[in-house]
This record gives structure tokens, sequence and C-alpha cells, in this order.
């Protein structure tokens, strides 16, 4: 007898899976969610024409989305609604349109309700392209479709 | 006689509507230029479905292009290309689909070619979004469509 | 009939004191408390030999430690206990032996139990040599010896 | 045969070393360089009466001391003048007198002259007192006692 109830990373995936499905803003800009365990998410995201700035370049707003989108998904992969709070951001190489960034969130440190996480936003062959450290905080209450979830 | 060649004020407007006009992310993202001064720059974003995350909340990630976005407008009214290096943000309020976001930047500090602006991002009424403070570096070249303004 | 408990701003200077008082840190480092406001303070320290690092400039701690003073009074202005969550700090220029740094914080905003703060630490003449942004949180508890201003 | 000349952990240990016995910051403060790698240095300090707040508790800005030193090494591991830009820090758990806070410094990533290093300061039995993040930059000219390292 195997699913959520039984196996915790399958249970982790479904919930994942339920952010996903009500997630407009990384459905509309082409995001996806690659890899989700606990603490940790990797998602990824073609630069379309419609994401360059007015130097030519990826503007750092949606580098800035995937890697908190990442930070995101990796947070709240403990069940209780968690937001972030505050997020810094440093931009190492420019991207391009067409490039497909990789974003990949692993958490440092928790403390009480708070969170670190550490995404590292790469380009193909792993040039990075942007470092992003997150700080989250754990809402109190879970989220309404996965309250069965609260007591774990 | 007026003209950008006689006003500054018009020159930076002008070339701050030239940098819009080839801007696809802040045009796709329905991300207006409502002011532009020296060192400073106002913006305003309607918060749309296709912005909202899978906490039914306006995705940080898009509250951030938008203040990114003020900044690059403010870091770039002096003329030479400037970019983004890093960037520091903190959420303090959720915003909503149909909130209109207004983002002021405004410079703090210039040294040799780097700079750091502040960027306050407001709903109606004036209730602080988020706090965002950037750090700029100012590349060498000037833009190739502004090349007669590099003297100034 | 004047004093803490008919002028608001003797209250907060009295308050200020009763913490400097109790400073070692601030003490031992030659920091002085040169103003204070509702929400704002201003205090300086001198570099000593003993704060120059292996470059031969003034440790950076040192320089952090000037400004997350003069935040930590701005913060505890209020009365309540209030300390540093994070903070943020640029180095624009160095420091050297002798020169004395002036920090002046001001509150950028507040929401709920937590705020923000700017500092700015200037050499002699107002060369900027840091820019530091503070993030407090405010504890429920007064400080023991504050207990009468809780109800403030 | 064996020196400076033929190891290059040796060449970095003395590198170091050296950095150190000028560094009156450090000493003053009880800082002792505990560990020295590529890119990765290990600080430790105990916690003195002088360097305890208002709120009874570690000053922060000696916590910020300590891991921006521990930054410091770590980033001047290979040989080239390298100072800090900016850093940011956030405080987990407050720190008492006679705690012995330990500092590790490890490169996240290097780009040209830049370089990104996290520090965690943990206090006895590992407990995570602070997180850091460093922003360096190295200068163009090598330390003037280390001349002869420059071609390495």
């Amino acid at each position: 007898m195997t699913g959520p109830d039984s196996d915790p990373l399958a249970l982790l995936r479904s919930r994942a899976a339920a952010m996903y499905d009500r997630d407009p803003a990384c459905q509309s800009a082409g995001i996806s969610l690659d890899e989700i365990g606990v603490g940790r998410a990797v998602m990824s995201m073609p630069i379309t024409a419609a994401m360059v700035n007015g130097h030519g370049i990826a503007h750092g707003g949606y580098v800035f989305l995937l890697a908190d989108s990442a930070f995101a998904y990796a947070c709240n992969s403990y069940g209780p609604v968690t937001v972030a709070q505050s997020a810094q951001v440093t931009f190492l190489r420019p991207a391009a349109v067409s490039d497909r960034l990789r974003a990949e969130a692993v958490e440092r440190v928790r403390f009480g309700r708070n969170g670190i996480y550490d995404v590292t936003v790469t380009a193909a062959g792993g040039a990075v392209v942007a470092e992003f450290r997150g700080h989250s905080v754990m809402l109190s209450a879970p989220p309404p479709e996965e309250e069965g979830d609260a007591r774990a």
C-alpha cells in the first residue's frame, strides 16, 4: 500500500503539485517545478522576448521571479503556509533571450517559524547568473486544502 | 528655443522614453513610467490575475519587478548604461489582484561608478507593500543611441 | 511642572541615557550618544589604532558596530525592548585611524512589531563611509526598569 | 624540500599569519585564526563583558566583527588585497558573556574580481547565532609584502 499517507516524499510532491496548480504566476511565466524535496526545490524558466529590458538583457525582475519561486516551493515543502519576508539578490552575469535558467533552492537554517534559503540561478553549462538569499516566515495556519497534514 | 539640447529635464525625459520604447519587460507587465527626474523615477503597475502565486496574493517576484524597474530608470537617468549589481527587498504587506502598485525610486548616494537607490512600493492609500534597496554599477560605454549625450 | 512625565522628549532622553548607562559595548568602544529622537539617533566614534585591520584601514566590523548602535538606540526610542533581526551594510570609503565617524539612524517604516531603519555613516566633512539598513523586531516585554513606561 | 615555495597550503598559511600579525582589530578583540584554506577560514572569539549591549546580550556589532573577519581572511586567501564591499547579516539567537563564538567562512562563488562568501556563526554545541553573506572585491594591487606572490 503506497500513497501520500505512507510515503513522506509522495505527500510532499502532491502538496507541491497542488500549490503549483493554483499558481498562475509560475504557470504564466513558463516556470516549471522540476524537483522538490524537504526544504529544497528546483525550478526552471525560459527567457522570452517579453522578459527583456531596455538594455537588451533579461530583466533582473524575471531572474528574481524564478529564484523567489524556487525559494517559495522549498520553504513551503513542510506544509504550513510560509511566505517571503525579505530577500537579497546579486546579479553576476546577464541572461539573454532563449536562455533557460535553472534555480536551485536549498534551506540553510531554520529557527522557530523563520528560515533562510539560498538559491543559485544558473544558465546552460552551469554559469551562475544570480545568487539569492531569502528569509521566510511560517504563518500559523496551514493551507485549507492541507489541514489534514497540519498535525504532522 | 526649447528642446533636448536646451532643457536638461527634457533630455532626461526623452532618454527615459527611448529606454521605455525598447523595454518589452516593462511594457508587457503593464508597468508605466509616471515620473522621471535626476536619480529619481516613479512607475506603477496593476496586479493582474497572472501575477498571483499559490497563496492567492501577488507574487513577490512581480513586486520586485516593479521596484527593480523604477530603480533601473532612476539610475539610468544620468545617461551612461547602468545595471543592477544587487538588491535587497523586504515585503511588508501582501498585494492583491486589482491593486495598482506604485514604486518611487530615489537615489541615496553615488560613489564612483556605484550608486545606492531606495525604492518604496505602495498600494492605494499609501500603504507600504515593500521596501527595496538597489546597488547599481555604471558601465563605461554609453548606450549606442545616446552617444551624443555622453559628453554631458 | 516639567520632567519625564510631562515632556515626551525628556522621557525619551532619560530612557536612552539609562540604556547607555548599562551598555558596556558602546562605552568601551568610545561611542557617544549625541542625539536622540522618536525613531532617530545620532552616535559617533573615534577610530582607534585597535580598530585597524590587516589592510591598515578601519575594520568594517567597527564601522558596523557604530551603525548598529545608532540603529539600536533609534528603534528602542519607543520604549519596548527592540532587537536587530537583520542588517545590510555597504562600505563606500575606507576610514582611517583618528577619523571620527558619525552615524545617523532614521526610521524608514514600521509595520506591526517590525521596523526598518536607515543609517548613514560619515567621516569629517560629510563623506559617506557606509550605508546601513537594519530590520528590527520589538519583543513583547518592556525592559524591567521601564515597566512604568509600558503603558505609553 | 618543503616551504612556501613548494606547498601551496603552507604559502597560504604564512600569508594569513602575516595578515593576522598586522591586524590589531582581530588581536584586540581576542579573535583567533583557527583554520585557513583556499577561499575558507575559521575564526573564533570569546564574548567578553565589554561586548555586551544595553539589553544584556552580545552586541550584534561584535558578532558581525567576528563574521566579517572570517570573511576577510577567506577572501584574502588568494593573495591580492581584497576588501568587503557589502554584507548582509541575520541574527538568529542572542549570545551571552563567556560564550565562545566560532565563525566559518566559505566561498560561494567568484566572478571577475568579485566574490560571495557565506559565514555561519555558532555557539558551543553548534547552535547558529548568525548567518552572514559578504560581497568582496579584489583590488588590483597585491599587498606590498606579498609582491613575490602576485605571479601565483
